[in-house]
C-alpha cells in the first residue's frame, strides 16, 4: 500500500467511523431526534456497525486500521511496518476531526436545540436564571458525550484498566483474523466480525468509560468539541482526555505481545 | 442483464424493500400492532432487513440497487450504463408505489382503527370535537411517517445536509463492494453488510430526518399515501418531498465522485 | 437425500424451530422469567435465530424447509419431489408438536405459576371470584401466544391476506437462494440470511397477526396446546386454526409462481 | 493440536468468553454503569458476542470449546481424542476464574458502588438498620448474577431439564457444524453462527435459569464470586451450584448421541 492510500484510506474510514459512532450518540441523547431515548444497545449496534461501515468502505485502500491501538498492535505483530505507522495515525486523526465536524453537521439543529431551549421554572415571565444554568450544565454532558468518552465513576486507575482489558481483547481479536477466515488477512467476513465484536465490548466493558479503546476516536472528537461554536457547550473534560489516549494504546500493545508469545 | 430482468427486479426487489420498510414503521405506531412501540432500533433493523431480503431477491435479476441514488453512484463509476438508468428507476418508483399498497393491504383494519378510534374526552355523551380533531391530527402524523419521512426540526439547509451525508455513506459502502468480497460486484455476503451498513444508517444519521437516502423509497410511498383511501389521512406534506429526493441524488453523486477520485 | 434422512432431519430441526421460537413467547410472556417483557425486537430475534439454529442443524440431512409452505414453493419451482412432500410436513408437523412439548418441559414451573398465582384483590380472606376468574382470563391469551399466533384484530380477509403477503416473501427469499450464494442451494450463507429474513418479516408484518408464515409452526403447537395438562389454559381457539394453515399454502404457491415466471 | 496450543487457547478462549459475557450482566445491572437497565435483549446479544469473540481467538490455537458440555460431545462424536479432554476442561476453568477475575478489575468500582452506597430510610441521620440489611440482600442477588446462573424458580427437576435441553441444543448446532460450511470444522462462518445460535438459546431458553448451558461458564466464576473481596456480597449459592454442571454435561451427552444416531 502506497502511504497516500494509507492516508486516504484511514481518513476515509475514521471520518466515517467517528461520523456514524458519533451520530449514534446524537441521535439518543439529543432532544427532538427521532432515535432519543432509544437506549444503550442502539448505542453499542450503532458504533459497531460504524466500525463496519467505516472499515468496509477503507479496507481496500489502507488495511482499515482506523484506530492508533490497532496500528500499534500489528506494528508489533509484524503485519504493519513501523515507518508507516505515523500515517496512520496523522490519517485517523484527520478522519476522526472530519468526522466530529460532520455530526455537527448532521444534527446541527438539534444541538442548537438542545443546548439553548429552556423550560423557564417558576411561572411565566419569572427569570429563573439559577435552575436555568443547571439545566445547562445537565445539557451540556450529553453533547460532549456525542465527541468524547467520560467515566461513570472517575477513578483513574479503575478507569485505565478498563480501557487496557477492552482494548486487549478487541486488538487480539483482529490480529487473530489472518489465522481464521480465508486466506486474506482482513476479509470482508473479518470486517463483519470485528464490528460485532466491538458491540460486544461496547455491551459487555462499555458500562464504566464508554469504551473509547481508541486515542483517535476519543482524542479526535474532543478536539472538535473544544473548537466547533456550539452553545452552552462547556469544557471539553482535558483532565481525562490522557487515559482514552493511553489505556487503549496500552491494550494494543499487551494485545501484540500475547500474539507474539501466544499466537505466532 | 437486460432491459427486463432490470426492470422485473427493481421492481420486485423495490416492492419487498417498501412491504417490509413501511411494514416495521407500521408495526410500530399504529395502535393494536403487536409491535406497537418497539422502538426505534426495531425501526432500524426493520429497515436494514427490508433492504437484505428485497436485494437477497432481486440480485440475481437486476443487481439490486433498489435505489435511485445507487444507480446514479454506480453509473458515475461505470458499473452500470447511462442508457440503463431509467429503467432501474423506473422499476424502483413503480416497485415503491407496489409495495406501499401492499403495506396498506397488510395493516389494513389497524390504519382503520388508528385513524378512527377516538377516546372522547370530557365525559360520556359530550362531543368534544375540537379534542378529537387534535387527536386526528396527532394520529395522522404517523400514518404518513409509514409512507414517507420527515424531518424533526424543519430546516431545509440541515434536513438536505443530513440526506446528502447519509447517502453518501450509503453509496460509498455499495461502491467498495466490488473492491471487498469475493470477486463478484455484489456477492451475498456484500447483500448482507450493505443491510447492516443501512442499520447503522438509520440509527447514526436518521434522528433528524428518518433518513430517506433514497428517493424512490420516498416518493413512491408518498404519492401511495396521496392516493390510498385512509380516512382523515391529512396531507402528504409535499413541501417536504423534494429534500428526500434531492439530498439522496447530490449523496449518491458525491459518493460516485469520491470514488473516482479515491478508489479507482 | 432418503426418506428417513428428509423425515428425521425436519423432525430434529422442526422441533428445534419451534422449541426456541415458543421458547422466546414464554421467556417474554410467562410471569417470574428472566426474559419478561423483554418485547417485540426480542422475540422477533428469537424466532429468527430458532430459524437458523433450527436450519443449521436439519440442513445437512434434509435440506431444511421446516415449513410446509416451503416444501410446497420447492415442489413448484422443482427443487423438491411431490413425492417427497408427504414425508416433508409428516415430519414438520412431529417436529413441531415435539417442540411445543419441549417448551412446556422447559418452562413447566412458570407455565403453572402464571397460570395460577393469583394476588387476591379485596382484602385478605376475601375471595373475589370474579376478578379472579377475569385474572385467569387474561392470563391464558399469552400462554396461547407461546403455541399459537392469534391476530389482534380479528378480520378474516385482513388476516389471511397479511400471512399470504408475509409468506411469499419468505418463501420468495428461500428459492433465490439457489441464485445467489456458492452454488450449493441452502449454503450456510443462506441459512443466515434467511433467518434475518425471518426476523425482518417478524419485525415488518407480525403486527398484525403474529406472523405464522408456517403451517407446521402454527397448528403443530395449537394441537400440543389443546393436549397438555395446562390448568385454566382456555381454549385453542381452532376458529382461527385455519388461517395460519391456508395463508401460508397460498403464499408459497405464490412464491412458486412468481418465481417460475421471474426468475427461471 | 498441541497440548499446550490447546491449555493456551481454552484458557484465553473463556477468559473472554467470561470477561465478556460476565461484563455485559456488570454493565446492565450493576448501579451507575452506563448500561444500567439496558435489558435482556442486551444480556443475551452481550453474551453471543462473548461466545464469538472468545472462540474467534482461541479456534487457531485449540478450535474454541470453551466449554466442558462441547468437549464431551465432541468426544462422543469423535471429533476430539478422549485423552485430550483434561486439558481442555483444564484450560476452560482456568479460563473461566481469569475472565471472572477480570469483571471485576473492569467494574471494581461499580461493585463496590453497588454493594455499599445505601439511601438511608428514616430522615437524616436515622439509623435504619434493618432496611439497609434488605437492601444489601436486594443487591447481593445481582452481583452473585453477573458470575453464575442462579433459577427464578428453584425446581430441580425443571431446572436441569431446562438446562439439557438448552445445552443438547447448543452442542448439536456446534456437531453439525462440519456438516455445513466450506469443509473446515470450525469455520469462521460457524463461529459467527454459534454466536448467534447462543443469543437465540438465552433468548427462547434463558427464562428460567439464565442458562448456564456450560459447566465452566458456571463453576469457575463462581469460585471467583466465592474468592474475590466483595463487599456485602452474601453466599455464592453453592446449593445449585451442581445443577449447571450436570445438566450441560448430560445435554452435551445427548447432543453427541443424536448425533451418532442421526447425522454420522
Amino acid at each position: 500500500m502506497s502511504s497516500s492510500d494509507i492516508f486516504i484510506g484511514e481518513t476515509i474510514g475514521t471520518a466515517v467511523l467517528i461520523l456514524l459512532g458519533g451520530g449514534v450518540v446524537a441521535g439518543v441523547v439529543l432532544k427532538r431526534s427521532k432515535a432519543f431515548g432509544a437506549g444503550w444497545l442502539a448505542i453499542t449496534f450503532g458504533w459497531g456497525f460504524a466500525v463496519l461501515t467505516g472499515a468496509y468502505i477503507s479496507a481496500p485502500l489502507s488495511g482499515a486500521h482506523l484506530n492508533p491501538a490497532v496500528t500499534l498492535g500489528l506494528a508489533i505483530e509484524g503485519g504493519t511496518e513501523w515507518s508507516d505507522v505515523p500515517i496512520y495515525v496523522l490519517g485517523q486523526m484527520t478522519g476522526a476531526i472530519i468526522g466530529a465536524t460532520l455530526v455537527w453537521v448532521a444534527y446541527m439543529g438539534h444541538f442548537q436545540a438542545h443546548l439553548t431551549d429552556r423550560e423557564i421554572v417558576g411561572g411565566p415571565g419569572a427569570q429563573d436564571t439559577a435552575k436555568a444554568a443547571a439545566q445547562a450544565k445537565t445539557d451540556a454532558g450529553p453533547v460532549l458525550g456525542v465527541f468524547s468518552t467520560g467515566p461513570e465513576i472517575r477513578n483513574t486507575v479503575q478507569n485505565l484498566a478498563t480501557e487496557i482489558i477492552a482494548t486487549t481483547v478487541l486488538v487480539l481479536a483482529i490480529l487473530t483474523q489472518g489465522l481464521n477466515g480465508d486466506g486474506h488477512g482482513l476479509g470482508v467476513i473479518g470486517v463483519l466480525i470485528t464490528s460485532l465484536v466491538v458491540v460486544g465490548i461496547g455491551l459487555s466493558l462499555g458500562g464504566p468509560t464508554g469504551y473509547a479503546i481508541n486515542p483517535a476516536r476519543d482524542l479526535g472528537p474532543r478536539i472538535a468539541h473544544a473548537l466547533l461554536p456550539l452553545p452552552n457547550k462547556g469544557g471539553s473534560d482535558w483532565g481525562y482526555a490522557w487515559i482514552p489516549v493511553v489505556g487503549p494504546l496500552i491494550g494494543g500493545a499487551i494485545a501484540g505481545g500475547i500474539y507474539e508469545i501466544a499466537f505466532a
